[in-house]
């Protein structure tokens, strides 16, 4: 067997079998198969894609390129809940409480990463004296304890996935969808879960800009779900504008927290209250939605999830009084208003800009080297379909650096736009897609 | 500017500049952009294409990557007659002899590649003594002397063809025509002639199995040569079955010969004829193929460029006894009738199976390592069209190595096929095209 007949294969659009692609991906990984051979392969993936056989056999093999974690001891049904990224999205810290409070585990490895800004890891961070478990058994104790159970991504689960991405990265073959939906599920699958939910994000400020795009990469990740009998729900949620109001660490902690206490901006609530109904079936405790989610609300109102999170964060040694008196976190002491410059409607906030708005500030990375301050971040004050007269503050921007503020200024002029139409406010769940 | 957007580019059908090209080449050539970037461009290429005026500046560039040959010494009119290959082509043998008799020059830089049977190069060496020029001076001498000049190619000819097919070739992105086009079109213009015929061979045992792919490359390289005010005829010919009779190095020299002397093969005397009619009409000598070819009946049948051809063999230290005596070459001794199993008429002989035949028979090489033995090869008796009987020669193998035997029939086997249909002769020229 010879990669180049398989690349021909894929080029030509013809099926691949399981021993072509086992063969290119193991000899991939071992280094046999050089970088100029996998780059053309997958630029022949872009053009022509993948069926589904195939796609299945492609994501096994980077499944089993490294560790398979499978929670044996943990003893909660456990809900992995996957966002294909976005800007504040702070969704995981209000979401596990939640799940904590029906018995639904979250055992999650994430990432640091690099963007606009830090991912759940660096977000808890904010916290004074907040540690993440450092080995899978102090996690499984986490979760089976808490019920909540989060560390820092290993380099042996799917190592061959981070060495497609890097080569994807610099040869222009990240946005094909088989490659992003097995990257993404190769991930899910190697770390168990009984239930998968994945929230893809559509919009301006999301990696599908489109809802087309959006759907099939949907479909693509429930077929790929369903080829390891694994339950799977993807929502499909508008990134058109950033989730809520908070972008920076902190500022993205204290909202996750208000939502818990029932004053989260409408539109996280509303994600978080259908992630959270969607888990509990998957669980099987129940079958509609939306009475679902009236045993959320029951959970957020009576302070349950609140309290959850508060032993969690204590588990994890952090000061849990922060969730009572804010001023346990640090917040940047120097804000900005950033206002309008006329008179009209927000027809357009977006999120790709205020992350970056954010980010110069120093609440991202934008190299693995930059070290986060997690005092710092943006607050928008409107959204999409608000009235805003001249002058009217569209966003504050906490900053500690001096020397930071005017191009995150700019990033802002950016972002807003105002017009004289008055746009509808948007939903922020478009649809959902499951495979059971 | 970087590498990863220009892919990008390519991969999303947007036209590409002259400096995002330039770019991406010379930085190639000079070891900055790797391979893997280069061999997912490539990929889209051949997914996406090249516009003419991308085409001009990616040829511009592949030229310009090594030395540029402009010939300023010779006195004659240059006419460069390139084939895209294929078995039994000993067309430059017999052709330059001819050219030489209206003052038209050959100034040939020549592979001896890999392949079914030798390059022209190797041919010539079945003359004993028979040696080449080893500078462009001794080349310009040459070609002024006898109006014929060959050379062996040169590393420092277009480098950059050299590394990117290498990667091409590893990477399934050889089958692209803008890729091919820029490729042959760089070695014409980088060595320079007053005219450029292209022989485009079509069938099975060409690179351009059917005639669209063969007139798109055609008409491709046809507008680069416009690009660079070069007068270009391409003429597309049948390569269904190989050319002539004889493959094998020292056969071929003799089917060349015999062809000067007015008893070669049928479709081969007609190209050769047509070749040089074609060259008349680009010097301007005639304006009428036809009238033309009248010339060439006369040079031939004259025995004029017999004669020339035997100038250049000693000018070249050959044995020009060769021309007339044929026992002076290196002829196997062993030989072996390939015989009809049934009664029919022949429907098909593939000609990369017939090159293969004598391919390992020893006629070409399989590995650059390779030693050619110029004694062997195949030599067909009947050709597409034929009736035969069981028990009738098909062809006959010359062979010096026992072993090497039972492999060539096999091949031979394969080649060719006999039906109870008679399929009419074939024509080896089917269609001419030109730019000026």
């Amino acid at each position: 067997m010879r990669a180049v007949d398989i690349i021909q294969k894929k080029r030509d659009n013809e099926t691949l079998t399981t021993e072509e692609i086992t063969f290119l991906l193991d000899n991939y990984l071992k280094g046999n198969v050089p970088d100029y051979q996998m780059s053309s392969f997958l630029m022949a993936v872009y053009f022509n894609g993948m069926a589904k056989d195939e796609l299945k056999v492609f994501t096994e093999r980077m499944m089993h390129s490294g560790d398979i974690i499978k929670f044996e001891k943990i003893t909660k049904f456990l809900v992995d809940k996957h966002s294909t990224g976005g800007v504040g999205d702070k969704t995981t810290i209000a979401l596990a409480p939640i799940f904590a409070c029906f018995d639904i585990g979250t055992a999650k490895l994430s990432g640091r990463g690099l963007g606009h800004t830090g991912g759940t890891i660096d977000k808890f961070e904010s916290i004074k004296g907040f540690t993440f478990p450092e080995t899978r058994d102090e996690l499984v104790n986490l979760v089976n304890k808490t019920g909540i159970g989060i560390m820092g991504y290993s380099d042996k689960i799917v190592p061959l996935d981070k060495k497609l991405y890097s080569l994807r990265d610099v040869t222009a073959t990240v946005p094909s969808i088989p490659l992003i939906a097995s990257s993404i599920m190769s991930k899910k699958l190697a770390v168990y879960a009984d239930g998968i939910i994945l929230d893809v994000k559509v919009g301006s400020g999301a990696f599908m800009k489109n809802l087309e795009d959006a759907e099939t990469l949907a479909d693509t990740m429930i077929d790929i779900g369903d080829s390891f009998d694994r339950k799977v729900v993807a929502i499909l949620t508008d990134m058109d504008q950033p989730l809520g109001f908070a972008v920076g660490n902190s500022l993205e902690i204290i909202e996750a927290i208000e939502t818990l206490k029932g004053n989260g901006p409408k539109d996280f609530t509303e994600l978080v209250k259908t992630l959270a109904a969607i888990a509990l079936i998957i669980k099987g405790d129940e079958t509609d939605i939306e009475v679902a989610k009236t045993k959320v609300d029951e959970v957020i109102h009576s302070g349950k999830a609140l309290s959850h999170l508060k032993d969690f964060i204590r588990n994890c040694g952090g000061e849990e009084k922060i969730v009572d008196d804010y001023s346990y976190l640090k917040i940047a002491e120097k804000t900005y208003d950033f206002k309008a410059e006329k008179d009209g409607y927000v027809s357009k906030i977006e999120a790709e800009s205020v992350g970056k708005a954010a980010m110069v500030l120093g609440a991202g990375r934008a190299t693995k080297a930059d070290i986060i301050d997690h005092s710092v971040g943006v607050v928008l004050e409107k959204k999409i379909g608000s009235k805003v007269k001249a002058g009217d503050v569209l966003a504050k921007i906490y900053y500690s650096k001096e020397e930071t503020l005017n191009s995150s200024i700019e990033k802002l002029k950016e972002a807003f736009e105002i017009s004289n139409e008055h746009l509808a406010e948007r939903d922020v769940i478009i649809k959902i897609k499951k495979n059971f």
